[in-house]
């Protein structure tokens, strides 16, 4: 029997959580500790948590931490920092700065000998995947991404920003028609308005001006102002009741010719009860793969394109030749 | 300017002129000829063709061979034979010997010092690579493969090879509330015949028993007699209108659970206008990842299981992670 993965989650909000569950479900793997910036004794856990500060005190009972806080903030500044010491893994999702984030975080990897897999989660992460995967098998095609129904973190944040709101979500939705436009390769000149449409639930506060609200939220740049948006306005109780959860969806759809006459379609989705815990359990195999590529004495950072499926898996390899493939 | 990837394909039917039009899709790829047991003179292309049996003459104008001749009869044994001189790629798609089929053509390609990337069709292939991925990911749950709505060769030959059958086709077809099932969760425990319907074509002799071509089609031994099967009799013309094309499609669906609440859904779907090119596409992007591996000095048998995506891909790693992550 070999020894189990020891990982350390490095934060504690939701995904944190739900990297927990996800250990659970690992009989390979086991929960090190858990590691926050609050005080670990107001944490409603049974795990063994500690102070972030000393984390390194903690080396030799810890074989990878998976980082579990927000990526704009922390993550960015935190993997290169302990890939120092440590093998990691993170769901870092800032799109744009992705490049500039992995050269960070394998200059650090690198010169200290870890292993960090960035971005792993669904996306980027799995999407990513199957974007790399359905254009190089179709070359000649479009791929098109929708995401929703579902809630989106940050679309949520920017109307709880607007005067006035005193609690809000947002639910992107993709439009079922450029759904079926995509899967019959006829997406590629559709608008971002075409593809999805955004719904919000707005708590206003007492005596604030409802019509400014909506105004506000449908006109805010970027997030807003180049999609159809709806604008529902709620109580607190009716927040409280329907709109607590976390679920997600999405789907990549890549329609290609391979020859004149010959149109293929390449789909891949997943539909989400919990969007962190999901993210949380591809961490978790993705934590099984860097403990991998540190035995096979790999060094430097690593994205979900760069790592064999297998290596996420429990089994063997000839297990899975025989059960799986 | 690398040196583009010269691959030559080794059998001409349906499979191996799929692979010429894909790689009329790879700018990194060029067709260095097609190798046939039949005479070279009677194939219908302009491109360079030889008798199989010359091949070892041109090993130094191939650096991949791409083996498109049937499983069943002729790839289980050119594999390991084709793997002494050349690195190759396939799609073998008989699951059951799968395990036996990596073992001969790993021994034959690491003795020779050759890459061979075996069964990189969609299923297996894709699909495999889809289940493991699913399984690793939410360990806890179940995967659900469904096929078609398709064509079947293996299932249309069985028809064919019925007396009083002129000619036949059958397509698989996926029941539409299995597949609901699946994504609820709920279909561990379908039968085969709740899974999938067999729908049968077939043009008679002149003067055969109906009832009797009927009667042995629908108990079938494996083939049949566990599914509920159509037997629709048709003209020649009828056939030839409607029936000549090989579409198919097929869908790989994992339902799990992160926690005691929270179901999770992930899927992969195919829909494809012509499964011979498709499958052909599939091998193409295997071969640009067997030029890579041979590149970086790795030896043996390979499945979809053990190549990172990014191999696949065209582009280099940091357009890929600027572009596609």
């Amino acid at each position: 029997m070999e020894q189990k993965i020891r990982v350390a989650i490095v934060g504690y909000g939701n995904l944190g959580r739900g990297v927990a569950a996800a250990l659970r479900l690992a009989p390979d793997m086991v929960l090190a500790g858990i590691f926050t910036r609050r005080d670990p004794a107001q944490l409603k856990t049974q795990s063994p948590a500690y102070p972030l500060a000393e984390i390194t005190q903690h080396k030799q009972e810890i074989d990878i931490c998976i980082l579990c806080g927000g990526s704009a903030t922390d993550v960015f500044d935190q993997a290169p920092q302990l890939a120092r010491d440590f093998h990691c893994v993170d769901s870092f999702d800032t799109h744009d700065r992705i490049p500039a984030y992995f050269e960070r975080v394998d200059a650090s990897a690198r010169s200290s000998g870890h292993v960090a897999i960035i971005c792993t989660g669904w996306d980027p992460g799995l999407f990513s995947l199957s974007r790399a995967l359905m254009q190089a098998v179709l070359p000649q095609g479009d791929s098109v991404t929708f995401w929703g129904p579902g809630v989106s973190q940050g679309h949520s944040d920017a109307v709880r920003h607007v005067p006035g709101v005193a609690d809000a979500v947002q639910y992107t939705m993709p439009r079922q028609e450029a759904v079926e436009a995509a899967r019959q390769g006829a997406a590629g000149q559709l608008s971002a308005r075409q593809k999805h449409l955004r719904v919000c639930y707005v708590v206003p506060q007492p005596d604030a001006d409802r019509e400014e609200i909506r105004r506000r939220i449908i006109t805010m740049p970027h997030y807003f102002d180049q999609y159809d948006t709806q604008v529902h306005f709620i109580t607190m109780a009716e927040m409280d009741e329907k709109h607590r959860l976390m679920p997600h969806a999405g789907r990549v759809i890549r329609q290609g010719k391979t020859s004149a006459q010959q149109a293929q379609t390449m789909e891949f989705a997943v539909q989400l009860a919990s969007n962190p815990e999901f993210t949380a359990a591809v961490n978790v195999a993705y934590a099984r793969a860097a403990a991998r590529l540190a035995k096979l004495g790999q060094r430097g950072a690593f994205t979900v394109l760069d790592v064999p499926i297998s290596y996420l898996c429990l089994q063997s390899a000839q297990e899975l030749y025989a059960s799986l493939l």
